[in-house]
């Protein structure tokens, strides 16, 4: 296989928002980019997509030579992703399309083409079905807009291989994403299991006449909101607990979980869970003190709302 | 009562890293602030925490005539709040303490007096149980650290009086926090609800081995945390439905609210759900387009991206 640092071109199949959104990423990120979309009207969609995307990538700061000029819609899937060592699938989330696009693919490509899919719903086992080759098939999943939010959550299917999972996450990484390799397949991934959490008990308060849409927004963007944007959800409980830290934050808070402030019922708090969180906050921290990780969030804090309230005079 | 824009002066009583932080963002919006903690240390403890915030409150912008001179330290409770139209009680999170302590200020303040509990964990009904007269008493929910994030979560109890919570919301907006009033009490209120569900979806991730804690966070961060800094979930969601908007999404996403995407069941999605939610967007995007919300989104996003880059480097 080719090695991921040396990938000059890549293939973007399907062009709605996502893979788009993905096109003006490569494309930012200074690779040709090769897109295909039957769609009508879809190469003049993508093309106006890259060119507004494009100041804001200018801004964040474009890779050497990077330029929409890279950016090709090809007439077909496989004039595409001829001569490509990847592919960014983002065709419509529907089971039996995925299936065939994938498989389509596969027939188009060489055994040492990596194709990621951006799929958020369905498990590359189940995609894979009526691909001759399952081997090269991994899941590349994005967060919107790719070009702006550096997530991607890579993971293997039951036939995917080894080479093709390491040589994705390597791929992305090169390309400045920030890559999760998923060890399991798991419905959601990690994000949207997350996002969904929060999602789900904010329909549940609509329904219940509990809070308003604008109140569930508004609680998250003045506050915990704003500290996500810097500090994950344990970090952040990991400062909550003072100088005992996560440690201190479950041995004294850890009843709190008891209580019905969500409708998700709480895991039972066992040693090894409790165990297994204060070590995953220590490794996080690296060494950092809670005085040191205090200094940072409010320094990062203050640089966001400075950002925030700057960038909404322009609104 | 005394007029909320008027008020000068304020009590902060308890004084840990919430009343403290409290303590920080009243001296800041240019008020003097009279404190009280029967903790050992607590004086010293409080001008160390105020003299640390400082330089992060400059920059943000103080108040004129805003000095961290203008704290002082009681000798008692009864001297702190002496005088004072607005007290913030921060004591610690047990309900038999919290009874007693608001009891105590109910005494020794007059009836124009209104009282803030910065309590995450009771309702105003339960905590004003020893309380002389309740009308006065409400909950002022802050998110951590006081200073720096903007929310305030407000609600009364069965006794407390409407003038005081509306008062107490004037209060808090002339002193410059994102005030949410809620119209009835729940456990958790609004923000910490919503973070509670990530968090147990988090610990059950992490229980069974399917994310480690720094796969959660790095999630979070490099993901929807970004954008939640910006645009809560619902308006996210809201654009995610591109020129449909929420309509759409409810629409043809619905169905992955049956998904296993998190352990929460989601609520049934009815039609009088689907169209308080597509309001809610609407009523939020005040005539804004999905085009202009995009724009917004990603020039914030933008802002926070360089913000945070920024305060890393110095880290």
């Amino acid at each position: 296989m080719q090695d991921p640092k040396s990938v000059r071109r890549v293939a973007c199949i399907g062009t709605g928002v996502i893979g788009g959104g993905w096109a003006a990423h490569f494309l930012a990120q200074g690779y040709d980019v090769a897109a295909w979309d039957p769609g009508a009207g879809a190469e003049a969609a993508l093309r106006t997509l890259v060119q507004r995307a494009w100041p804001a990538l200018e801004e964040l700061g474009l890779a050497e030579g990077a330029s929409p000029d890279r950016l090709s819609f090809a007439p077909s899937l496989e004039a595409a992703v001829a001569d490509v060592a990847f592919v960014q699938e983002s065709g419509p989330e529907r089971l039996d399309l995925k299936r065939r696009l994938l498989a389509d693919l596969v027939a188009a490509t060489s055994q040492d083409t990596v194709i990621g899919s951006s799929t958020s719903g369905y498990s590359m086992t189940e995609m894979a079905s009526e691909a001759a080759d399952g081997s090269r098939l991994v899941v590349g999943h994005p967060f919107n807009p790719p070009y702006l939010i550096p997530l991607v959550e890579v993971v293997g299917g039951e036939r995917s291989a080894q080479w093709a999972v390491d040589w994705a996450c390597d791929l992305y990484d090169v390309a400045g994403k920030s890559v999760i390799r998923m060890e399991r397949e798991l419905p959601g991934f990690i994000g949207n299991r997350l996002q969904d959490a929060i999602w789900r008990e904010a329909l549940h308060m609509v329904a219940e006449g509990e809070a308003t849409v604008e109140q569930i927004d508004q609680a998250i963007v003045d506050g915990p909101g704003l500290r996500w944007a810097l500090m994950g959800p344990c970090l952040t409980f990991h400062l909550a607990g003072g100088e005992g830290g996560m440690a201190h934050m479950l041995d004294h808070f850890g009843p709190s979980l008891k209580e019905p402030w969500t409708r998700l019922i709480a895991p039972e708090l066992t040693k090894e869970l409790r165990d297994e969180m204060v070590e995953g906050c220590e490794r996080e921290a690296a060494g950092r003190s809670i005085a040191d990780l205090v200094r940072e969030r409010d320094r990062g804090l203050i640089a966001i709302l400075k950002a925030i309230r700057e960038s909404r005079k322009h609104a």
